[in-house]
């Protein structure tokens, strides 16, 4: 049960984002910038689903059921991963995962903020760059985990409810693919 | 030496900021609602500076002197605190502080939060409301605390540069509290 009151039904983040839709707006407006328009930013070289590769791999470090099977779908979605299977492989051990060695290089920058910001090192990030990581990607790398690690505590921190029917988060995966990030209704499945 | 090449001189968040101000938007925005708007929602029962407090406890947990330094300033111009002693107590051990209860229920909250989510007990909750405290301030309170383990993440993570002169942080402290959060220059001071 959630630590405060909610209005019922509503998945994961969408509990707290409808109770506060002051705040919910700037987050919104996060994750679309940093997750969508960054991917086509002139510096930038990742791609959106490699941006949500990033925040499933931190939700995933962090325990946060709703936001790594939420974000995994729409990374699948995005890298035609239709099994879920790459997704899978990053959260298990992407070291072996069928990735590039400089998504590999930022994933373990990302795993460092999960700990905490001084946990990245001049090596890391050295790493990084000699992989064909530019400095917007290690500017982005480091803001998605550190937003993640904001979501992951919101979401859990007040014991939100998450649906386990995969299809759902599958359909949800696709309208926001489509449409973006918000906290309005119309991207839910029909009931 | 920030890991990526920022504009010189720009203390903390401010460099990463004006590096992307697609992103300091959204930021920008989330604080100013969270830190001061909130704090005049009918359902709110947390002043500006109570709420800064939160933000500096949670930076003082992660270890990010920044974040601990500027938003302890401006909790003290808030409360009045003009020798930092309340803040530097707080940050010491709050439960010997000169706080409310309700205050000191919602710091171990955030101090759970810092933690990961799931460190949220539902005794915690019940002890809040107990001493007062609204779903808006368990929400609030949630929110400034998971919202600051990203904030202290992301100046800590790019390994941003911080000036250690207490005059500077007033200064700040002063004008933040006059026009709200902004990454724009007007509040720096003359040189």
């Amino acid at each position: 049960m959630p630590h405060i009151n909610f209005e019922p039904g509503l998945p994961g983040i969408r509990g707290p984002m409808a109770f506060s839709p002051e705040t919910a707006r700037p987050l919104n407006d996060l994750v679309n910038v940093l997750l969508r328009t960054n991917a086509s930013h002139p510096d930038s070289t990742l791609s959106e689903g490699e941006r949500e590769l990033i925040g499933t791999y931190v939700s995933s470090q962090n325990d946060c059921f709703f936001c790594q099977t939420i974000h995994g779908a729409v990374a699948s979605h995005h890298l035609g991963d239709d099994d879920w299977s790459l997704v899978k492989s990053v959260k298990q051990d992407f070291t072996q995962a069928a990735l590039s060695d400089k998504l590999k290089a930022l994933l373990v920058i990302a795993g460092s903020v999960q700990q905490g910001g001084k946990h990245v090192t001049a090596e890391q990030i050295e790493n990084a760059r000699a992989n064909g990581a530019t400095d917007r990607d290690i500017h982005d790398t480091v803001l998605i985990a550190a937003a993640f690690c904001m979501f992951n505590r919101y979401v859990d921190g007040l014991n939100t409810w998450a649906p386990e029917n995969p299809d759902l988060y599958r359909y949800r995966a696709q309208k926001v693919a489509e449409y973006g990030y918000t906290h309005e209704d119309h991207y839910m499945p029909p009931s």
